[in-house]
């Protein structure tokens, strides 16, 4: 693939689709913002792809463009790690919706020119899929060898096996479900109020002027706390106050600034989150994520959707995740067993809750590692 | 008691005061609004203060003047109930800070005559509890047969022991902490982040304007999830979609409506609770929960706390309760033990999370009952 101008890093293509939307309508053209990493080898059997959570993008092992930090992955991404540019041909692709180049609410309407704001279609898990599909096949790639994701990348490794089952040889889902739970819509639902009740908003036209960062900002807070545990913030902060300036420990405030560590943590979180992140791709891609079901157009019978997958699956949960607890991973598996899919499944202890599949964890990337794998010697 | 009008429903009264703070301040004069129910018998033995929670008042048994309903706690207090005016002078007070008369940020403030707004001193528990103490000196109540309270209502109740340890003879501490955790205190400040990013909060300097009920809502919204458990919350709403208003079950919208029924459900949550409550109290009320930590100002050792306490202590959890979990209770068990004080602690199983102690629970019924009956034979 040397000197293929479709794989590499930075690299953008605007193709023509349509994406067929769960909603009925077609979207088109549709934007494609993508890394690749590593090469696809001669028979075309090497090719992973990477899919990102709500807030994530596709600079898995990449630097990130605003933040200049490094990529979101690289724990597993990259030399001599289970995803492995010199074996695999890596594929990250920004989800439709998103704000990081892939078609999303701030994207320019082709038919008036401006923003879509609101009149971004509403988009599914699915809907994000199909559209992954369709730049797939411009980058020549039929069948992936696997597709990996944590949280809602796992919701679309999923969906990758029930909607191509053909495509899929492995499927890795951590830290994930096969549907939003209850609580989970009701914790996004409060981002969404948050993001709508800041007057900045304007009913998503805020583009050119000054984004609802307060609203975001609080969305982002909410949404936090949900990917840590109760035990991982306790051992993090505990009670602790914020040290003063000159790096005493400080005293209560009788006032309302962030007297306590974890405040002050929380409020950072907000505060960076608006500087690199769409509160209208917000707003969208929680709603695909509380319309995911993937049961539900299958008569609530789960295996149903893995009816046709020849795929091998891989399922991590971690003990402390209480977002999507190990509960829904062994549903799944249920499932997939009940289709009589290849399934393995572990729960991993961490105290870091939902976002441990984010931090080091070796015996994830050892059982990631192992199952990759023994799929390639197949 | 017959024609003392101390006594009764509705009854507001300014004392002088001042309520020493915790944060060294002095507060004069102190209003109070509060609801007795029962007569005092000869030997002011029968005084019951029930304290409430954070969004409670004094409407225990009574009905609330702008919702119309009933009061929040007569499945516990009334006729035949373990807390019974036959039997018992109830008394409940509006904790300072609050908004339902009793001295808050939305009180006149005697130095300008305008409403306190953030000039209202941040305040603590132990306040709430020395103001109370205040109240109880003017009603000729020295000691109370029991003090009650469910989650912050614990609080006072445990405060109350601590502080005033010749005062009390029991305490009923129902689904509450003797700390605020990290996780606590990081729901709240997404709470206090909400209302403070509303522009029409403008520091506090609302009052005779439009409140910054958008914000008050979201506060409202994120701590209302906290209330109720992830199985409660699937009990209760799942992922079923809102009936069309024909009946018919509804369809997805693919839009931003509330689509669910638990979106719906939590919005009227947030909209309906602006109209009963006042933004800046909710940020006092919350911070002086953060604040709480029983064992602080005792070197950390919660048993210290109780040293010269010579109350019976009765403690009930609920399982599903994730805001102040089982865990929570037995630590204060466990130091009640310590400290030689007698203590009972029962964990009721519940699908109903943090809400329980205001639902129906026989179960907890019938142990105040007893524990209530057991003390008065004494």
């Amino acid at each position: 693939m040397h000197g293929d101008e479709r794989f590499g890093l930075d690299r953008k293509i605007r193709l023509l689709g349509p994406v067929k939307l769960d909603s009925g309508a077609e979207f088109a053209p549709v934007d494609f913002a993508y890394e690749t990493y590593g090469t696809l080898n001669a028979d075309k059997s090497n090719a992973i792809l990477i899919c990102h959570a709500l807030t994530g993008d596709q600079y898995v092992a990449s630097k990130h463009p605003i933040t200049g930090k490094d990529g979101w992955w690289t724990r597993m991404v990259g030399a001599g790690k289970p995803i492995d540019p010199a074996r695999h041909c890596i594929i990250s692709i920004n989800v439709m919706g998103s704000c990081m180049g892939s078609s999303g609410p701030a994207s320019a309407d082709p038919s008036t020119g401006g923003p879509y704001g609101m009149a971004f279609p509403v988009i599914t898990i699915g809907d994000m899929v199909r559209a992954q599909a369709i730049l797939l096949d411009h980058l020549g790639i039929g069948t992936l060898s696997a597709v990996v994701g944590g949280s809602m990348g796992g919701m679309q490794a999923l969906s990758w096996a029930a909607l191509y089952p053909e495509r899929v040889r492995s499927a890795v889902i951590i830290a994930s479900t096969a549907r939003h739970s209850a609580q989970n819509i009701a914790f996004h639902e409060v981002g969404r109020q948050a993001i709508m009740a800041d007057p900045r908003w304007n009913n998503g036209a805020y583009y050119g002027r000054e984004a609802p960062a307060s609203g975001l900002a609080v969305a982002r807070m909410a949404a936090h706390i949900t990917y840590l545990s109760e035990a991982g913030l306790t051992e993090k902060f505990g009670r602790r106050l914020q040290n003063r300036p000159d790096g005493t420990m400080g005293s209560k405030s009788f006032g309302f600034d962030a007297d306590f560590q974890v405040e002050s943590y929380l409020r950072y979180q907000g505060l960076s989150f608006v500087d690199r992140f769409d509160a209208n791709s917000y707003l969208y891609i929680t709603r695909a994520m509380d319309y995911f079901d993937l049961a539900e157009p299958h008569d609530g019978v789960l295996a149903k959707a893995f009816a046709a997958t020849k795929a091998r699956f891989c399922l991590i949960s971690f003990d402390s995740d209480w977002l999507y607890p190990t509960s829904e991973s062994r549903r799944i598996v249920h499932a997939l067993n009940a289709a009589g899919a290849a399934a393995s499944f572990v729960e991993l202890s961490s105290p870091f809750g939902h976002d441990s599949f984010l931090l080091d964890a070796p015996e994830m990337n050892r059982i990631v590692d192992g199952f990759l794998r023994a799929g390639e010697n197949l």
